[in-house]
């Protein structure tokens, strides 16, 4: 197993990690909510939180980090066992839909950077950024038997679009820089949070 | 990324981007029907089209088509928009079947024959054939939130058989060229056709 | 494709094989109870029985095993045609859990073995005993459509935790040969076996 040959920098790495905490987060809720043992919980929290890392990984032929860097396991079971002893009032309600709106944002941005660092082209690497965004939510809710978020009718994959488009376009077009990935992170999870929020969705197929 | 070291040569390129597009058609159709965005349409056309050719791909350690050729997401994106933009009866029906049954035959094919150019014992290229035609519409069937095409009575994973156990029968008897690939992709998509029209099944199992 | 630095020794070597034939025969089983063909029941024996070493062979960055050995492919189709062909009542019942039990530890003592031959670090390796003893399963009950074997109350992923984290652990307290894979594996197995006899399962999670 090769090292990288990209040095993501800080921001990006805080992205990184922050997205597989918010996702495994999300996957303990999932499993809490349909009352699963801790070990249930803490499995559903791995395989949410490093799903599309992984694929993302696999996809680009990069090492997959998991299991080169043992401290991503930690972050995993420290998220599932915080959601384990917190009050569920905590995380009623929308909680599960924005701790995944971040993962969402942070996954979109840092799986297209990875990505143009390994030499992926533009639009494979934008692409990279929407399935590695959206595959750690679609096991979750596979797994649990739940309708794939997918399916519901709020933006969910538009805003992992909107994410790794904007990276990988602001990124073409000379921007470098921590800037660029909170601008598009950003947008990305501002996107999702008016999804949530105000119920919104773009159009959806009527027949012609 | 090493490029392969096979020319799969002009038919079997042809099959290739036929069953991305046929694939990713079908997937487009499936989020039509459950009334989706564009967006969601082109995600499901893009794992879809891709799935089947991804699952080959990382099986046999070759770098991922759609990673290092950026047409094929331009190709994926068409079929979508194709979909989008034509009117609904056009692919009323049982559309989705046949273009299911043409990437079904086209990627059974293909995919044997990657395996087999890069030295996957026979046996092996058989079930990369199989596996690999059926991952596609398995996806996108799992994503749907509808039963799996794997679990209806007709003929499916038999037709996907078919083609690549021809394919590399033909190929172990010493035959070559274009004629191999449309004799073994036009019996599996013949015996996927009759089992569309006349309701053909194996039998079912039924206890001892 | 490199071949493997381990040479796993012959109870590995038996468990791993055991794993597979067993997990095949669980995945056959799913299909003729579901009234399925045979055509699709070797597609289960085949996904179920090689699908969680095929993650871990990814995830390590090993060669996939049965893409290299073609003998796999006909232990898989064995063990689907002797479910064919046998009585329904001998694994009627519980059968399915039975071998999917045995599967199950079995898989999670090689596949943890296996990485850790690859020097996979002991989280992640115990990690990988773990998912990729679960993914087969896993992946044969979302295809026949039926609620993952992970949301049912019994004891699941515990009983391959423990396998795997003992064989992890014994490993690194400087333990070796066959008596530590059958402990592990027997552990792992025995724990399942009362879940599966006696309903035993950790408390489930209750809210705050």
């Amino acid at each position: 197993m090769t090292p990288l040959p990209i040095s993501p920098g800080p921001i990006l790495q805080f992205l990184d990690v922050f997205g597989i905490a918010m996702f495994a987060a999300s996957g303990a809720i999932a499993a809490a909510r349909a009352r699963q043992t801790f070990v249930t919980a803490a499995f559903f929290a791995l395989v949410t939180g490093v799903g599309g890392g992984t694929v993302r990984d696999l996809l680009i032929g990069a090492p997959v980090f998991w299991i080169v860097d043992p401290w991503i396991a930690l972050i995993v079971l420290g998220a599932a066992l915080v959601i384990w002893v917190t009050p569920e009032r905590w995380w009623a309600g929308q909680g599960l839909d924005w701790l995944d709106a971040i993962g969402l944002a942070s996954y979109a941005v840092f799986g297209a950077a990875k990505a143009l660092g390994l030499g992926v082209p533009p639009v494979p690497a934008f692409l990279m950024g929407v399935v590695t965004a959206c595959v750690g939510g679609i096991i979750r809710d596979v797994l649990a038997g739940e309708p794939s978020i997918l399916m519901r009718p709020e933006l969910y994959v538009t805003a992992a679009a909107l994410a790794s488009a904007l990276y990988v376009g602001l990124r073409l077009m000379g921007f470098q820089g921590f800037a660029v990935s909170l601008v598009a992170a950003g947008a990305g999870f501002g996107l999702r949070a008016a999804a949530i929020r105000l119920k919104l969705g773009l159009p959806t197929y009527r027949g012609r």
